[in-house]
């Protein structure tokens, strides 16, 4: 393997950071100067001061994305702070624009206090179309995007949930059909209650999945033993799995499970447990860079289909393949949010991506790096919003 | 002229807005992928956490500066708010890109709270390079920009004050010259005591100026004329001129001067009030687009070097001389803040961009679109910024 690390560091200091603010008008005469600065930009100003909407109409906010983090679950790296984090934020940035032509620009914020967050955020909207929230750990990413979300009138999205819920489902979609399993009778596993796990399970039990487990250190989800308890996102959940009151740890949930989704640590499933698994099993080992369990080993225990977070196996499940897409469907309408059917939208879409004659085990999401993904997903997101009464143009 | 109103509507409609946000880097193979974004990413984050100061080795940090407006006094508008002053700052930023190759991005605050504005700046400060304060009125604007140069360790510049008072001074210097009167002799008369008139009194000062008289709508400044004092801004300019203690307004003021600096409104000077100043008058008439005085009737009233901020006679005033070459200097030696030296220092390189033999009555500053001079001025202000002690490479 590459040393990444290395060359991450060449191009990093090479390049000073990633991301570069262009002009997209000439300045080279009088004219211009009086055109795109004084005397006449106070005319849009004015148009801007008299109808607010005319934000959209003559500046860069319908195309801008801000990228927020406090920098408290960077990656596998934890709470390294604002600046530590903005080498992940610029990065981000970059992926809005290669991939979808969407302006976006890092906000690390300098504060880990949940209020001094949401005001911050609220206090620099005016310039943004939609805020891609990053890296903030959880439980506090729950109440930050929830108050973001009542208190702005433009986007709020924190990718961690649920872009890595919109592309776990597109990919069990997938991996149902190419196993001939009906998506709502599947028996999923989810290792790993934060920001992530917790938004795959919820997003995969509004598509109509009837039993699922939630398993983090604690054990098995279950309403009946307080100590899984640990916050209100844990209660809401624990409400809506475990029917059965199973008890028990992640040996004990992947007993006759159709699909485990880890978003956990590495190597905390073993071929003996994938092989109490349901035939045919669906396996998403996410951890990054080292998975749950290894695509060799998961086949070993009698997996079907298996994906991981990594490039250089089949079926990677990457978050690029949504956030990109779906922010440019929510601002080509000016959507006030992005609400759930927008997500399920975005799901439906990607995994529809791949007609159903080429689906196989080891063919089930688009490569991470297919350019042309952005525009369908944004596409069926736009009519989404439309459709929900978020669209404003 | 040109109908500047429509072109700018045109031009800020076709574009969506100026700014756009671009990579540095590609992102075509899985080994960009990996190397600009996850996993390679993690490790320019470690070096960082590891070390603060290598955020300016990794990030973009180093070349990017904030344009950052509560939009409470934006051009002659008056308080339009954050929304309606996108366009100005959009502008001011690609003047960043265009003349510096600085990158710059609008921050438009959704508050006029000063503390509101003063914690939002901080808390997104781990991007910045730098913090060009926009458009705030007066005299709310010297409140924040003295906390924030006291709580960041990045330089905090208020352009409607200093980036102003630079290039007139360069102005007057040059003007001096022509002129033959020793720059230390001369008695300048300010009208309008805002952010910009008051930034040109301390800076002529702090040059060596031994009288001035600074007027406003109260009439002239006094210490013994207690109703001229608005605030403590006004109280420490009243001790530091009008000497003589002289009472009356503006056509009291202009009586002898040599130097008239208007920051004010249109028509103020009549052609009788610049046949009292002394010989070879020196006039800047800069309110915006109507001067204080129209050129050729100050020609009349018998001044010799006459400039305003307009770009359709010659001397034009125009701060896009200064803001980019002086973020560019500061920037290239991480200075810590933008002092009185490395202000001082931009314009004297300013003024002494154009050579001695060039010097005329209509050649005092150098072309607003003359994209050379802010080199010239960067170096400058890194060489003081080293000698001042606020370098930090």
């Amino acid at each position: 393997m590459a040393d990444y690390n290395k060359m991450a560091l060449e191009l990093h200091e090479k390049n000073q950071g990633k991301i570069t603010v262009n002009s997209k008008v000439e300045v080279k005469t009088r004219e211009d100067l009086s055109t795109a600065y004084t005397p006449g930009v106070a005319e849009p100003c004015r148009k801007i001061d008299a109808n607010p909407d005319d934000v959209y109409k003559y500046t860069s906010k319908g195309n801008l994305v801000a990228v927020v983090s406090d920098g408290t679950a960077v990656l596998g790296l934890g709470n390294i702070g604002a600046k530590a984090a903005i080498p992940v934020m610029e990065g981000k940035c970059i992926l809005f624009k290669e991939f979808a032509d969407v302006d976006a620009f890092p906000i690390c914020i300098d504060s880990q206090d949940d209020e001094e967050i949401i005001r911050t955020v609220k206090n620099i909207a005016p310039v943004f179309g939609g805020v891609n929230l990053e890296d903030i750990a959880a439980p506090r990413c729950f109440e930050i995007e929830k108050r973001l979300k009542a208190e702005t009138d433009i986007p709020i999205f924190h990718d961690d949930q649920h872009g890595t819920a919109v592309c776990v489902l597109a990919a069990i979609i997938n991996a149902a059909k190419v196993v001939k399993k009906n998506f709502a009778d599947l028996t999923v596993v989810i290792n790993g209650c934060g920001a992530a796990g917790s938004a795959i399970a919820r997003i995969i039990l509004a598509m109509g999945v009837k039993e699922m487990f939630l398993v983090d250190k604690n054990g098995i989800l279950n309403t009946e033993v307080a100590d899984t308890m640990l916050n209100t996102n844990h209660e809401e959940l624990a409400a809506m799995t475990n029917h059965e009151k199973r008890v028990g740890g992640l040996a004990e949930a992947m007993v006759g499970a159709d699909v485990f989704v880890g978003v956990s640590r590495p190597g905390l499933v073993s071929v003996d447990m994938v092989k109490t698994m349901a035939k045919d099993a669906i396996i998403f080992a996410m951890a990054n860079p080292t998975p749950e369990i290894f695509p060799e080993e998961a086949k070993e225990g009698g997996a079907a289909v298996i994906g991981t977070g990594r490039s250089d196996y089949p079926n990677q499940i990457n978050n690029v393949l949504v956030f990109p897409g779906l922010f440019k469907g929510a601002l080509a309408v000016r959507a006030s949010d992005i609400n759930e059917e927008m997500k399920l939208a975005a799901a439906k879409a990607l995994a529809a991506y791949i007609p159903d004659e080429e689906l196989g085990v080891e063919n089930i999401i688009p490569s991470a790096l297919d350019k042309n993904v952005a525009a369908v997903v944004a596409a069926a997101v736009a009519e989404a919003a439309k459709e929900s009464g978020v669209a404003r143009i």
